[in-house]
């Protein structure tokens, strides 16, 4: 099997990351901040070790600002839902996931006011166009940092500074980027930030979180036990504890922190170098089909290891399940839970077929389904 | 390490757990519902397979009705937001659980009108006096199904009857009974029931999830991308998308399946035999200790294996920190995220030491806590 579908999840994940897991589950398997003895000490010690790590990953100070959440999509209703009252203004782009899409839509039912600012052909954002839609009652900006449709990054820096300039909370979706793409939040003037741990982090399905800078404050989602303040009848104000009722994937967060570990320990750059690479073999060798749409910006400078195609008259679902059944490659094919982002570069009908490599792939593999591609549009 | 905190996160685990996680990570490691390839359609292959040993467990004819959580915090919150809305009454017990409690205060806040009927000094609720605060407006009863401070069984069943009878809504709290004790959620009545999977069902933390009846309409807390349905623009319909966005943890889930096949396996009428008669000998050795309080009923017949006591004048933290330091003993101590509880028993105060033994334990084990309890009351 060559997988290419890293994009939905990471595969393989480095070799740290289940011996983690396992030591976790066998050894200290217990709740964190919930007893004094060494098994419920342990678990903390995991769980604040993997808040650590993502901290010195993203250069948050502070790493109880972290807190974590079954996945992104999680953190990022978090973050919507926590900080959105009726009356306000939220703007976003016509490229985000339903994980941030839906929760948006919910609450403009409920009298929160939407404006997704339309994105080119090629999924890209104009920051200016941002400004120009801020109001007196914009309370929240939020955009993905890349499309999972067409690997497009958008000019997060510059929305950043736009949303501090006028004192709003800009939400940043990194889940394509994190562990992929450099991240600074202080660089970048990032309020709210949500990741998941199952995708360019390379840990365990589970896991995830969200930044909350210092200063932002959000309702919480959930309520519920925290360990510590048990003794109070609401949510205690501290963080992380505020946004982390009930007990934690103390093994799937042991599992994420050897993930993230091994990713500090790699020369990043040489991995985007290499992703960068796989991703233009790719589009080389597709360029070649007659029958190829490719989407996304022509020049992938800094983008999100992701490519979308399509074959020409041909649904993207079945070239997925050929590539698949007849060849073991495993893609991503169909809508990819982002029908504004479809809408926008024009498959809201055909979907597409969507290569997500990681650096554990190989030249090989890309040339595998360049080779099976040719023979697909032979067939059709 | 004689571990005895069993009812915040149950170990050791089923041999089964370890492997099936290690297999879904290393083998199927993608996302259910997210694609048509052979790893996807593995990954929801251990869901499903899990959601339908869930069901086989509580009598759940459609398993498709069980959605999976983060933990029982996050179902109880989907369960009680879900379901609440301003001018609606609900009433609950006094022995509940901050993951009842604190939403039920938050909501409160918002317009919920919400009694909470006083239990006796055993922590046992009486079903007439659910009964007598029924009003018009009352449209949730939610109880626990056991304390997780006594071991207190509710009247679950009466409970149940009479939230039918008046076609009120009934969600049980089985955080402390999944696995542990029968549950059949026909027989019971119950709508709604949250349940975690990393204490009685042995499976590992970050697992849960919360059955919803036919015909149960609940709004979805966490909005998303839910695999299918992936155009429309508001959360889908079908269970169980409806209520699971984002990526589950698939391979928590795969080990929640090995432990619940291991549950299923057993003959659980001789495991409550055996942990009953580990409480029992607890109680019985202890009591001859002068300074030993015991909380809960006498009878101890149908509770769940958790035994709470204090050593008079002495905080039980500290009991709780020289059991696991001088006597590698765990247990948990102090307030159990339960202070309503600890007001109903009279030990807001000083918290309880709290032990909760599984099957796995020995008589031995019990044996050890009774000696390292004498030896400690002797120390005061």
């Amino acid at each position: 099997m060559i997988y290419l579908d890293n994009a939905a999840t990471s595969w393989p994940k480095p070799d740290g990351v289940i011996k983690a897991m396992e030591r976790a589950l066998l050894g200290f398997s217990s709740n964190p901040g919930r007893g004094v003895h060494k098994g419920a000490l342990g678990a903390e010690r995991i769980v604040s070790h993997t808040r650590e790590l993502l901290a010195q990953l993203f250069n948050i100070q502070d790493p109880s600002r972290i807190v974590f959440a079954a996945n992104a999509t999680h953190a990022l209703n978090q973050a919507i839902q926590g900080s959105l009252k009726p009356g306000d203004q939220v703007i976003t782009t016509t490229m985000e996931h339903n994980s941030v899409w839906r929760p948006l839509k919910y609450l403009e039912r409920k009298g929160v006011e939407l404006k997704a600012v339309r994105c080119d052909e090629f999924g890209q954002i104009s920051p200016a166009e941002i400004e120009r839609n801020i109001q007196s009652n914009t309370s929240l900006i939020v955009t993905t940092h890349a499309s999972n449709v067409t690997g497009t990054v958008q000019p997060v820096k510059e929305i950043g500074k736009i949303a501090r300039k006028h004192g709003i909370t800009y939400l940043l979706d990194a889940s394509q980027t994190a562990g992929v793409l450099p991240i600074d939040v202080v660089e970048l003037n990032v309020d709210l930030m949500a990741f998941p741990g199952h995708k360019g982090l390379l840990g365990p399905q589970g896991t995830g979180g969200l930044y909350i800078r210092a200063g932002a404050e959000l309702e919480p989602l959930i309520q519920g036990g925290t360990g510590g303040n048990s003794e109070l009848e609401f949510q205690p104000e501290i963080l992380p504890g505020k946004y982390e009722s009930g007990t934690l994937n103390t093994v799937g967060i042991a599992g994420l922190g050897a993930a993230v570990e091994y990713l500090l320990a790699q020369d990043q750059a040489e991995i985007m170098q290499k992703e960068t690479y796989l991703c233009e073999s790719l589009i080389k060798g597709v360029s070649e089909i007659d029958k190829v749409k490719i989407y996304g910006p022509p020049d992938r400078k800094g983008m999100a290891p992701v490519v979308s195609i399509n074959l020409a008259g041909v649904e993207s679902n079945e070239v997925g399940y050929i590539l698949d059944r007849a060849f073991q490659i495993a893609v991503r094919s169909g809508l990819h839970c982002a029908p504004q982002a479809h809408a926008t570069i024009g498959t809201s009908e055909q979907g597409t077929v969507r290569f997500s490599p990681s650096s554990f792939n190989s030249e090989q593999d890309v040339l595998s389904a360049i080779t099976a591609l040719k023979e697909i549009a032979r067939e059709f």
